[in-house]
């Protein structure tokens, strides 16, 4: 047993080689290659996208698993080795339930729909790119058959990126949910506008830059492990545990998308940094799930980033900065001005308050596609009736509708609703934080973010993927994803910045 | 055989991309990867090399390479077809004469001899370098062996970087050239010493990255192709022809450093560059050997980047960028201070008139030692005499003595004659370059490299790797590598410098 678990490490650990070479492929792509690099790079991603699916895939990865599978058994069930085996046969399962044809097929109907949604998306044409996403369309049903039989047709697709959890589960979140938010947004629309007219100005790019690696410094990101660069879209990657890339992007006339972006990355790559090194080179040296890593993005971003707190350290350190920006703003104008709400037509600039909304709509739509109860060619239309119910506009074009995101060019079909979750359970991990550090507020005030991200690490980053993201959600807060500490939050915040 | 030969460009595609990728994790670690990432790093390049080097060794390419064979003797002998089977049946032949123990044993000797290497010179202490010499010289003999009966011991090593060259030949060559060059460095050492002190001034390093970028754009750098990052020692890697990524090194006391290392990493650039497009990602999408390759980044470097027609269009320039440091240094000045002759204890700070001989001396040691005639023991005592018989000085300390290059600790062993050999090349090229283009100094003066670099795009770069050093110097200047045109090149030019 020694033997083949080594054999399967050794293999594993192959994987995970590969996986890494191939995300610094795609960072070098987004960073700094050269334009005329991209037809090599291409030939390079999906040579080791091959070699990894192969190696994952293997018949002797398939023999070991089989062959370790009493020895595993017989393990404490939350040991690495036993949290690693299932993993792995998870993997290998999914994969090789797959047949090569339909990944090949699937590979080029997203690299054309991706070509496709851009045309499309630049000429305000719909028309041009709806034979291109039904072709996806057909190409994620056929692939939820592979895994009947299922309770849902949408569940294979939502479980490749939060492993066990179930589409009815989702829709009952959001449904409680929608409502609510609906509401309370309804409430804000009603009460004076807040400025926030300051962020608007000439925020020169080095200063963004700097005050942004300040902050995240001393968050407590890593620099021996990390490094930030630009890019045109802010991610976050990693080649390890011992190496994590977050980007960002600076806009110099605007001072909240570049800062809040750091901040969000910084988020996601303190979780990266917090894996226990006893997982490296395996496949638990991840987040427990998409939804799961979001909550610590967003954990930072808005519940520490946009919060009084925060800003009574950092705000005067940023008018230092800025004195010509700010001097005449006060901590409470600004703290308000960061957390204006506004529905508006663009997801990735929406607040806080508007942002799951924008989400849901995008669940429902293509939970509809999925199901087949909605045409292709009436997308558009149903999306702009959604955007209208939830959040009283309607987009003027389709690129600012329905075009607006990449995610099903390239064939992310449950994807969505991982963003909306996450923003749930980072306010259910916010709730026990503040339980076991009673004096987490004071901590923050004076800048000592210490005690929060050591929290997170050992409750959070230090496990990994070794649980599925309800066990883990479950695991540190005693409930399973749930919406009402979210919708409190929100009350009470936007109820104290609006008055309501 | 269409079948078999498109399987073949298959599995050589993989090897191209494995190659292009473990380029990349190379690339990334010298200029941005974090210091905490270099556990992994190592991890992901060593396992990415083992996959290359299944890929090249597997029974299918062996067998495939069998069945191609007579079709390939039926093809025209320089078509782009028989060449790759020749190329790629050379490398498996190569790599598969040597057993798996022995590469095992050779890189950890190497990681362990590198690291001594590093302790010793840092140290002033050869001893502690010694044993480990000692095993990479054992196993560079049994790598030889693998490859008897040959002519001499060091055949089978300077055939790595050499293909198809003897060291009966190159000590033929060397010998011509060593009583020559030192003939010559005592006559200039008899005359009055020219100045070079404006070189070492405050050049700001934005300003020099400024007029490096400005000046190899001119010699004809593709950006598009290729990109300039920082790294501690200069290099130039590829990840395929479409990108190429040089880097630099700047010293803001000293000018010609940096600069003469871009013009020289540009060269090696050009070349990449130049490679047709038919050769994309197959084993021909390489420089026909090192001593090529260097014969291209020397004739930029020196023929063009040290010579009196290219500061004639380019002194007015960098005088406008540096008026502070270089307004009263007349042209004449600056031109006799690059070129600067003065023997020297570092072979990377060496001039051209010098340089050779230093790689002479680690010839001749490196030879006795896979002979056997010196043992590595006696090599520090060696190392000195020759210092003193070729140039006249000796090292104060083995630090800056025998311990100075990483060559050996790292079992590169062969290498060092590939960069002399480059500079008898380059010269021989540019006879032949100078007669086809009889305007050419003309062209030089107006700042217009174009004809020289079509010149060598058409009759080196273009080609890649598909001639042997030799058979490509031989089309190209009608002889094999010669020594005469350099020396009477160093006659002339330092004759004329120095008043000889």
């Amino acid at each position: 047993m020694e033997q083949k678990l080594e054999r399967l490490r050794f293999l594993l650990g192959q994987a995970a080689d590969l996986a890494a070479s191939q995300a610094l492929l795609d960072w070098d792509q987004q960073t700094y290659m050269p334009v005329g690099g991209a037809e090599d790079r291409s030939d390079q991603i999906s040579t080791l996208a091959r070699l990894l699916h192969e190696t994952v895939t293997s018949p002797e990865v398939g023999a070991l698993l089989e062959d370790l599978k009493p020895w595993a058994e017989s393990l404490h069930p939350d040991s690495n080795d036993a949290r690693l085996i299932r993993v792995a046969r998870r993997n290998y399962d999914k994969l090789t339930h797959v047949p090569a044809r339909w990944v090949a097929e699937s590979a080029q109907a997203s690299s054309l729909g991706h070509a496709a949604w851009e045309h499309a998306r630049a000429n305000n044409d719909f028309k041009h790119f709806e034979p291109f996403l039904q072709r996806i369309i057909n190409l994620r049903q056929e692939y939820a058959g592979f895994f009947a039989p299922y309770d849902h047709i949408y569940d294979p697709l939502l479980d490749d990126f939060e492993p066990g959890l179930k589409t009815r589960e989702v829709q009952q979140i959001f449904s409680t949910l929608r409502s609510e938010q609906v509401k309370l947004i309804a409430a804000i629309s009603e009460k004076p506008q807040v400025d926030d007219s300051f962020l608007s100005q000439e925020y020169p790019d080095q200063a963004q830059w700097d005050f942004g690696v300040q902050v995240i410094s001393q968050l407590g990101l890593d620099w021996q492990h990390a490094r930030q660069d630009r890019s045109a879209h802010p991610f976050t990657t990693d080649f390890g545990i011992g190496d994590v890339r977050i980007t960002t992007r600076i806009d110099a006339q605007r001072f909240d998308s570049a800062f809040f972006s750091s901040v969000h990355e910084c988020g996601h790559a303190l979780y990266q940094q917090g894996i226990h090194s006893a997982l490296r080179r395996t496949p638990l040296a991840a987040g427990a799930s998409m939804a799961v890593h979001e909550s610590q993005s967003r954990l930072w971003e808005n519940l520490v980033g946009r919060s009084l707190d925060f800003w009574t350290h950092f705000y005067p350190l940023l008018q230092q900065r800025f004195p010509a920006q700010l001097a005449n703003v006060s901590l409470t104008a600004f703290y308000k001005g960061i957390n204006r709400v506004e529905p508006s037509l663009i997801r990735v600039e929406s607040d806080e308050a508007t942002y799951n909304l924008h989400i849901m709509l995008r669940l429902e739509l293509e939970i509809a596609l999925m199901e087949g109860s909605l045409a292709v060619q009436d997308l558009p239309q149903a999306w702009n009736a959604r955007m209208h119910e939830y959040l009283g506009i309607t987009p003027p074009t389709d690129s600012l509708g329905v075009l607006q995101d990449v995610h099903w060019s390239a064939s992310l079909i449950g994807y969505f609703p991982t963003y909306a979750l996450g923003n749930l359970i980072s306010v259910q991990l916010w709730e026990c934080a503040e339980k076991d550090i009673p004096d987490l507020g004071d901590r923050i005030r004076q800048g000592d973010f210490a005690p929060l991200r050591e929290w997170l690490r050992h409750r959070i980053h230090q496990h990994g993927a070794k649980f599925e993201p309800q066990e883990l959600v479950e695991k540190v807060t005693g409930s399973r994803i749930d919406p009402h500490p979210y919708l409190e939050y929100l009350r009470n915040k936007y109820g104290a910045i609006y008055g309501l």
